[in-house]
């Protein structure tokens, strides 16, 4: 009934572990480092050595940018549920959500809608550049992955794995695309429009063959290992109560207009 | 009035981001692997070369384990809510508690409630072994970390990570406890025994110096890594929905025996 | 600092605690029901009589509709983590996401951008319809809340729900409307389009006063009582161990063609 | 092969819905409130007139407790994801674990464990009462549901819950005995011990048949509808973002003692 149904990713017999086709146990543990097992899993095959080198880079880019909503929200699970950190850290991730990591998937999808291929000259992408600023600019939408809160006059991460990706010969189609992206952006704005580190990544990732839906699941993990170290700092160093004591004393308590059934306007949003 | 609060975690400034004291894009990114950063924040520092390949194959032999209860919850909630992969993989996380993951914990507690330290001499250690066998064995109460419903011969990602140790003199004070531990209780038993990866995870990382509330830690990020390769094989070779049809085609619907308020009887659990 | 910040929830002195205004303690336990409640938190004032039935039908319609994705999901997270009931319900809402979900928040987006009033005529809530109607079709794209896997003829929460709203005058102007869009739909449609429970709660909800970010709430209140009924179930007639064993057994391990790195194929989606 | 997997909550046809037994759109919707649907999945039947409103009452008295942990955690994810709800309302849920509903098991667990039947005298259930705080005070640990942080002279919520419970004659054997508990328990404490708003309801719950793994599963669906609450109000009214700069700038950044790999100090815990 169900023979049609397939999964490549592992398989166990009673000697022998088998993750996307490789023997875990003697061809990876020990051999290959946890970041190409991970591309191993996302991608479907083993990441050549510059490959390695640039996808570990992204993932210790995005692993932790401090006291974040999403690291508050895995602490103050913690110290409701001590017991079940797999709450606190599935809380953390819950909260690295569209506002945060959704420019990876944005980015990806304005990329790989141009279709720039390694075969595509510097002109063709400067045109498509020039193409997709236009159109933003012309609907009032903005780009993804350009622009910062703090780091306005360049991410130090982008700056980072730009030079890396040079260095291994992988800046590929889609990073040269994003980069022109940005310069045009940038030459028509009044505020500072550096390249973030998730446009960047989102762009390098799809050079590096991470479909569209494993974008995001990139800096799930990587933010997954920071949620750790918050969690563990908690333990012992908590800041959760305080947190909670702030806000309650630190909000005020109004009470509602009204309470009165007949009131019955309606809040729109 | 918060002055004593403090993280060790990260911070940022417009041109720098620290990690732990380290800088991110120079001293870290293009650097050091993912594994080793991740290890630096939850050990607190940088792992020697030797215990960065050891902490590597930890992460990498726990990724993934094929079609476990884990990996269907990450595809189940990706079916119903393919635009914030960030649940799936926390419901796949969520369904990594106690029954698979507990674990890594329940041996940390064993292992460090026995206080082992590198001074302790082998005898010394089998006389502990022998105790707490004996203990669990009076109170009838199981070992963590030993057993294995598929590998009964020896669990092969245990033996290649007792390897790896010694390749890199890491077997430390609680794994050379735990293999005796194992030792004794296998001797006494009447089905197979074998330290399963949980168990000599637990204990190499109590050796690494990762401190308890992050044993399950550890296993929740390598195992994130193998939720996001279910999730995109998910998105291109699905078995969710099968899923769902069998559920709904094999489980019979019974109607209760009783749906009468009158009827009070009281359940137990 | 924070001056400005206000709540208007909840609030708690020794001996009185307060919920958007009223007494907790003695205004609304035992004598306001839970949905009434919910009703208070999300709309800010207590329901009218025939509100409170309403808006419980919809709450009771929503509850359960058998072994889904998202019960499914909590049941095998149970089974992972039975010690941590709030991860398995937690695991179960995650799946109740947008595939199945978003229906209500989609309905009331949908209505409310065409803002019709208690004091808009039939005729001109018709001329909306239509007008709806030719846009999807002239775009292609599907309008939310028509249409139903099982209950072709009708979806009998529907009905249930129409005959409700008319018998308590609360047939407000935005189910009016999505009636005669799914009239208009239907009329032009060569498969059955019912409007299905969540289309009509969309809309019912969008009457009652309830805004967008809270529809979807709605729901997953209601859902989570259904996961809890699931989860006592899969503790005394667990199915996820056989659902485990089910996906092992039926899928099929395929090695992957490749994992050569030298194979870049791209994987889109 | 799955002959013997049954279900018993809920079922469809295509022009009928059923939930334990009963017709979903006839014989519950408009008929019954949430409330009771929600106790006939947790108990499998329709509740009493008087269980009802004694239900409801718990359910009240739990949905909110303002500016809770579990309510920040919700409103710091629905800020990084706000077009996924219901991983703002499962984030709220998380952080509703064992440290605040903890203690409806614990106490579940304790009562059931001591076996009170209606049978069961009062003098008999003194005795019992008796003995459970002696054991607890000879083991040095804390018994559940007594004490309370801001509700120091007797929870409002806990007496209003008996004052009903009473009305309706539901005072069964578990609240009987667990007041007996408190009653002693306070006689040899130092500081004041009530019987807190968790404790009465696990009570409850157990005398009104709900098995001991819903008993926060119960908690779980009531505070749900105060997270939709907060989150709705942090659409309109955010503190989400204060709270974040409120943390980065109370926090002072403090430069780890060292990341030097061969400091080799094992944290424990």
């Amino acid at each position: 009934m169900a023979a049609h149904l397939s999964t490549s990713i592992g398989h166990s017999t009673p000697d022998r572990i088998e993750v996307k086709g490789l023997d875990l146990a003697n061809a990876l543990m020990g051999e290959v480092d946890f970041g190409s097992v991970f591309f191993l899993l996302a991608a479907g095959r083993l990441p050549a050595m510059g490959e390695a080198r640039l996808f570990n880079a992204i993932l210790v880019a995005l692993a932790d940018h401090g006291l974040t909503p999403s690291a508050l929200a895995a602490r103050l699970t913690y110290l409701g549920a001590p017991d079940a950190v797999q709450g606190a850290i599935a809380a953390g991730l819950l909260g690295a959500g569209s506002t945060f990591l959704g420019v990876f998937e944005n980015v990806g999808r304005l990329l790989r809608a141009a279709m720039p291929a390694s075969t595509t000259s510097e002109a063709e992408l400067d045109a498509i550049a020039v193409r997709l600023v236009a159109k933003h600019e012309e609907l009032g939408t903005r780009l993804p992955g350009l622009g910062h809160p703090v780091h306005h006059g360049g991410d130090p991460r982008t700056l980072r794995l730009i030079e890396i990706a040079e260095e291994e010969g992988l800046l590929g189609p889609h990073i040269r695309l994003m980069l022109r992206v940005q310069a045009h952006a940038a030459a028509g704005a009044t505020r500072p429009l550096p390249l973030n580190a998730g446009g960047a990544s989102g762009a390098l990732l799809c050079d590096l063959g991470i479909a569209t839906p494993g974008l995001r699941g990139v800096a799930l993990v990587s933010r997954a290992a920071g949620l750790v170290g918050h969690v563990l700092e908690e333990a012992s160093a908590p800041i959760g109560r305080w947190l909670w004591d702030t806000a309650e004393n630190s909000v005020t308590y109004v009470t509602p207009r009204s309470s009165d059934p007949a009131d019955k306007s309606v809040p729109e949003n």
